[in-house]
């Protein structure tokens, strides 16, 4: 657990690269930074731990908590100041970092992802998506240029790219990982439900899977029905 | 926490249907599902909770700990038959309680969703798909009917359906979420990024957020990054 306090503060100071935090602390920072986010938008100008814990569903005391992780923002009785909160979070984050990204495949799901996620608000810009099929290759998705697969390596030669996003078909999931790997990216984002097998540790695989998400929802709805007996 | 125990084997007795365990177990159970219909599928017929731990990233204690909380399934020294305890996980997620699904929104994403999830490995059964869009009411996407949303009261008091799957504009999302309880749904599966309200404390909301996924491989990037400066 814990240790990157004064992450921004000791500037000079190299920090500890081993550094944990709970994977539990690690998911929920996007949501205190999306939750943040919004209430910036709405105008909130300051907010106690247990309004913020209430708008997220977790206590208060998880609340400062887990933001204690982090340097513990805090001032006591007069709760967080929500840009301030946001920005570092944000830091933390890695927002600001200029992290840069293209997509691989550029079917439905592809296509819906590169119209409509904005990427900008999470810190990362896209430079370009890449495709198989000539009926794509050569025009734009909203802006963005799609290349040709086989000048992937290529791109790379000539591009800092931070993450690759796959949503190409299972059956070429793993050899495209491969390829980004071998061009040097530091993330894979994985749309593909196929799980690759990374062969370098120095790189962080972050799968997207539906299937988790949905059967959470079976589960929550199985609990509110009660015993299966009931239904049928 | 806890207090599952006994769920399948007690038929008769009510469960109790304010059981409570800790969101974090309920998020790695459809892990767990995942996990282990690999395994079955590459014929692995027992396993210990160290294996199915490392293969999980997690600790053979954690296992232990968070099967227990449903049972407890596992014999000393033997370690977890791979297809019942499949089974057993399968049956608290509500996999087999044939669930069905309509999906609102047949745009890219929801296209994409249609065409290449599999809802019958979840236990779901989609039904069909509602949109506003004359190109593509009336026609089929994969097999599945697309009705125009207004008819959508209609089909609901003709079938059961469980979940509603938004994935309309997010002008849209509140609205059509306000009439997916209305018209009796128990959970929506939300893809809109909006936050909808839910009139209904007996409806349960799903959120999939991608940026969420995406903040947190951006943090496990930039901790391997490490300090901001030396990126500049």
């Amino acid at each position: 657990m814990i240790a990157i306090n004064g992450y921004k503060k000791k500037r000079g100071e190299t920090m500890k690269r081993n550094t944990k935090v709970s994977t539990a602390v690690i998911r929920r920072l996007p949501r205190y930074y999306r939750q943040l986010s919004e209430l910036q938008e709405a105008g909130v100008v300051r907010i106690s731990s247990s309004a913020l814990g209430r708008s997220m569903g977790l206590t208060a005391s998880q609340i400062r908590q887990d933001l204690f992780c982090f340097g513990g923002f805090g001032q006591q009785g007069y709760g967080y100041k929500v840009d301030s909160l946001k920005e570092e979070i944000g830091g933390i984050l890695g927002i600001g970092r200029g992290h840069t990204l293209v997509v691989l495949g550029t079917g439905n799901l592809g296509r819906a992802i590169i119209k409509n996620f904005r990427f900008s608000g999470n810190g990362f810009r896209l430079l370009a998506a890449f495709d198989v099929n000539p009926a794509v290759v050569g025009t734009e998705i909203a802006g963005v240029p799609v290349y040709h697969a086989d000048g992937l390596e290529e791109f790379f030669s000539a591009h800092r790219v931070d993450v690759g996003l796959l949503t190409v078909p299972i059956a070429a999931a793993q050899e495209m990982g491969d390829r980004l790997v071998n061009a040097g990216v530091k993330g894979i984002w994985n749309f593909t439900n196929y799980e690759i097998t990374c062969a370098s540790r120095e790189v962080v695989v972050e799968a997207v899977h539906f299937s988790d998400s949905l059967l959470a929802l079976s589960y929550m709805i199985s609990q509110r029905e009660g015993p299966e007996e009931e239904l049928t």
